[in-house]
């Protein structure tokens, strides 16, 4: 997957954050201003939660399911998350950067680092709670899991935490409005870079220069 | 004027499109957005308009003044567009630019080469009118100058128009709320770089990795 510059290939994000940064609802609102983003779908091997839809949050298989994908080398990345297996399957995600769009991985910082080896051109995003107070809020508003539960995901958030500074760009959602604007923000003016613009725009250029 | 990784210096940015085009128009709205971006006062030999303000829209100079500040090494950059002489004084700028201001010049495409030589980490901006129609719409539409005038700046436009890809980014000003959005969105997304931010949030990426 070499990138030429002068095809219209799209843009891949990385977008990683600790549990209870809010990720997910950044990336919801920003996808319903930006609806011609496109949200990659991973593959896991995490139980269901209630409200999930198979195929919409997660495509939910079984560990011998994943474990033949990987095998046939159908991920692009892949890690072991709480102690379930999560991956990105390749086919998709070649498609539509090839047709044009820009896409969205979001994954955990070992996928982020799988990925930027294998495609040094994607931009990566890290997301942050405004502080260590509104992130043990956040994963105990949540309601839906046990002290215990609590405790290792505030463990497992510090731990992703520490690797923010791979990422080329940093969002704090502190301001929920203002953190999905400086996210859309990074997403636009990428697609206002000459070399993207000269394709996107050549009947208009075309039409000045005339 | 070198640029460390360490201190919070801003970045400059250098705008440039044809007359019509709607560059200052954008950027004051993108201004009332963004109050904290500064935009340089260019000096220049061109007679005030009825509504300029001194000091303000331009610091207006005679020849004599503008050459002697010339020989004085007080510009950063210069040029001579329609006969007359602009230039961009170096003192506020490089005061504004350590402070870890963002700066805006508001100039042409001969200043911003030689800003391009000197400030290498600078970004340039282009605005292009959609269309060569609505470019004549917009130049006739102003109703204060001569069929002969309108002509002539017709011409530099078309002239000015033909350095769109030497800049890092192109704005279309065709819908003008969305291209205020877009431009604003290049100033934005570049305050969110790691680098910047680390300085930026140092306070809060110490609580969360504390
Ligand atoms: N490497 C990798 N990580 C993934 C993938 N899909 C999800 N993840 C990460 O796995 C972690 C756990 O995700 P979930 O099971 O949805 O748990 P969660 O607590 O709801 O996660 P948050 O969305 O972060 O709140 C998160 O850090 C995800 O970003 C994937 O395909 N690859
Ligand atoms: N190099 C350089 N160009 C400048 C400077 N200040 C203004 N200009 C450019 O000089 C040209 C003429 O500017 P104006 O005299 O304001 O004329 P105008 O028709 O109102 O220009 P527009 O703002 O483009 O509509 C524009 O392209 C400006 O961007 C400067 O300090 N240096």
């Amino acid at each position: 997957m070499t990138q030429s510059k002068n095809t219209a290939k799209g843009t891949l994000y990385v977008v990683s954050a600790p549990s209870g940064a809010g990720k997910t609802s950044l990336l919801k609102a920003v996808l319903e201003r930006m609806p011609d983003l496109k949200l990659s779908i991973s593959h896991t091997t995490r139980q269901q939660r209630p409200g999930e839809v198979d195929g919409s949050d997660y495509h939910f298989v079984t560990v011998e399911a994943f474990k033949q994908m990987l095998d046939e080398g159908s991920f692009l990345e892949h890690a072991e998350v709480f102690g379930n297996y999560y991956g990105t399957s390749k086919i998709w995600l070649e498609q539509q950067l090839q047709q044009g769009h820009d896409v969205i991985l979001e994954i955990d910082w070992q996928g982020a680092r799988q990925v930027r080896k294998l495609m040094p051109e994607c931009r990566s995003i890290f997301i942050l709670p405004p502080s260590q107070q509104e992130l043990l809020n956040r994963l105990t508003g949540r309601g839906q899991d046990s002290e215990e539960v609590i405790q290792s995901r505030m463990a497992a958030a510090n731990q992703e935490i520490t690797h923010y500074d791979e990422y080329d760009y940093l969002v704090i959602n502190d301001e929920f409005e203002e953190a999905s604007h400086q996210l859309a923000s990074i997403f636009t003016a990428r697609r206002l870079r000459l070399q993207s613009q000269k394709i996107r725009q050549a009947a208009l250029i075309n039409d000045l220069l005339g």
